[in-house]
């Protein structure tokens, strides 16, 4: 179940992209559970890859990869994480990486591995390479929704946006896919994310700017506040457009309106397929000191399993709302002053519920699937918003029944 | 359901206290939902609440009375915690103050109020006084268990432990009870506990062995991550055994022992009886830098919904233990020198799976009530343990049906 939110009917083309998925078996059923990308040389390429101090193996390696040089060829697979695999993971991605190499006769450096799925196992590398080989032999330009499906894990749908805007008569395109449902609390990436626009844009400037767009995007997130150990997002520009954008200009402004259009897309979309998910929930939090403080009021919001299952028994269960602030760590925290709104319901204001404030109208607000939970500190003038789901039967089902 | 826990066969009086319950008709099906604990003359007291900002009334209250004098009753009640409920709130709980001292014929502030229960709901006074009038008709010294149950919510179990101990000839008894299942991850105290004994204890020194004790007990426990509103323990002292207990002594280290033992099984017995809990997970952190970052690590995985629902499903999946300490925020971990065991299988070292572990072993390990999970990070001396039980159906099914 997913909240508003269906598979797009189609996903643009980017000129310099090809893609194909295939199936390496990696499922019990079969499924496409691998893709590759192939990039044109002389793109500009800009990532961001978990925090995770346990990274996964492919992280470790794609980082590596990136160092040197652009990418020519991503290899992804879902179903097995490699992670949690210690030196013999990190041989296996390689292997992987290698074979691909080889096909395309680039570096091996030019290639780079991504992987999700379960933690601890051992990447089938024969089939992965043979199925990269099935893969190379279809890459084609329209191949981005069945790539989007191919790595879906709890997904259940699939997770993509394309975005075009004309800067000096010249249609350019932004193509996105992502996946990620569980284990989601993104620190600088989400699970998987791939980006690409047909623009030209300088490596360190594309690099600058997913980085400002994920802070109001992908890091903005959660579902159950678990980091995982893979997430990694890439965003390649190929400028097949020939449109270069530039720094500090009316053009880059719209450049970036639209890329984090569909970065901030993508990563909602990944909320909204949250495990178990049945409601969509914003939470914003106004007139803090900093945004640090906003952010921790807005994540212990978010965090709490208590505001996460009243959510999801659409009962305005303010109470819970209400302690998750008492208890953000805010110590000077003026609680006479705070007020919370159910959508535009005041529901709180000096330290109480609202004289104006009947059950009815809270009940009104939480039956619906999307909800604005909104809290006023009235100390200062920072902001901050983040995107969470509920907590449902459903959620504990995915889990417990994860590897069986 | 609860993991280990029944309630007590009895609990050993104090002399020098007196308690009683009684139903006030919080709950629409009528039980015990209100006590009233008499404290004699000249007794020591020590106290610890919670930090949430948004404490409730009477929190703020118990700590005003709790400034000039020892107390002479306490009044508490189960299903309306009066917390969020400003002004209003705290005059409602200075008139169930007030009434019993009038009854007492004590000063108002020698009554300290601990209110548990729905947030944000004003307190039936009259009810809770008229219900006061009764208790203080019917104290008794053998009053204890009852007045567990009385203060119970979504507790399944009520809990209470009496120890005792001889000093110098004379046997001291401790005797404790303690309420709380949901909103638990006290934070200077649990929901409520209230413990006494018959020792004779300087005030400054009580107050000092109770937070002593608090850092290896209720501070050391999660259910959900939830601080609560109302969270409260208040240690009495009557000094009725004519035993005092000094500082720095071979009878103080014995008395210690004894009052963390009772803490102890009084703060554990909140996670046996936590909302929804089928296990008990004891959390041990080693060879850290500092204690510190042993919690980060212990709390880290303690709040994982997905350890929880693994843990649920008893399914060693050590992925999520891993994941949960590389995103403990520890920068620097060097992940490849930690090792993970659940009880005493080692299932990671060397930055991935132990070569000799097998999924059968980790399998019999989770197939078990209690599971000690044991993090060595292999970087400093110190250590850490933290207590917490998993996340199931019921966690939800309770949390969501809460208030209907």
């Amino acid at each position: 179940m997913s909240v508003g939110l269906s598979e797009p009917q189609s996903l643009a083309a980017i000129a310099g992209i090809r893609l194909a998925g295939t199936s390496a078996g990696i499922y019990r059923q079969p499924r496409t559970d691998v893709f590759l990308m192939e990039i044109a040389p002389g793109s500009s390429a800009a990532a961001v890859f978990t925090r995770n101090r346990f990274s996964a193996a492919p992280v470790e390696l794609a980082k590596a990869h990136l160092r040197g040089q652009a990418p020519r060829f991503c290899l992804v697979n879902s179903g097995n994480a490699n992670a949690g695999t210690g030196a013999a993971g990190l041989a296996d991605a390689q292997a992987c990486c290698g074979h691909v190499a080889q096909l395309a006769g680039c570096d091996v450096e030019e290639v780079l591995p991504f992987s999700t799925g379960v933690i601890g196992q051992r990447l089938p590398v024969e089939n992965i390479c043979q199925a990269a080989g099935r893969c190379f032999d279809g890459l084609t330009a329209d191949g981005w929704l069945e790539c989007a499906r191919a790595m879906m894990t709890t997904d259940t749908v699939a997770k993509g946006i394309s975005d075009t805007l004309v800067l000096g008569g010249t249609e350019l395109t932004i193509t996105g896919i992502a996946k990620g449902s569980g284990m989601i609390r993104p620190d600088m990436a989400t699970m998987l994310a791939f980006v690409a626009t047909d623009a030209a844009v300088d490596p360190a400037l594309l690099q600058q700017w997913l980085q400002a767009g994920m802070e109001k995007s992908f890091n903005r997130i959660t579902v159950d506040g678990d980091t995982s150990t893979n997430d990694a997002c890439l965003l390649i520009a190929t400028g097949k457009s020939g449109v270069q954008i530039q720094a500090d200009t009316p053009d880059c402004g719209k450049f970036r309106d639209s890329l984090d259009k569909v970065l901030g897309f993508l990563a909602r979309a990944i909320v909204r397929d949250g495990e178990g998910a049945s409601k969509f929930v914003t939470i914003r939090v106004e007139q803090g000191v900093d945004r640090q403080e906003c952010l921790k009021v807005a994540y212990a919001i978010a965090h709490s399993p208590l505001v996460k299952t009243a959510v999801f028994a659409s009962d305005p269960n303010w109470g819970r709302i209400l302690a998750a602030v008492g208890r953000a760590g805010i110590d000077d925290l003026d609680v006479s002053a705070v007020e919370i709104y159910l959508d535009d319901v005041c529901i709180v204001e000096q330290g109480g519920i609202s004289a104006s404030y009947t059950e009815a109208q809270g009940q009104s607000v939480m039956a619906g699937d999307e909800i604005l939970i909104r809290v006023v500190l009235n100390r200062g003038v920072a902001g901050e918003l983040v995107w969470t789901s509920d907590l449902s039967y459903d959620y504990v089902r995915i889990n417990a029944e994860y590897r069986t």
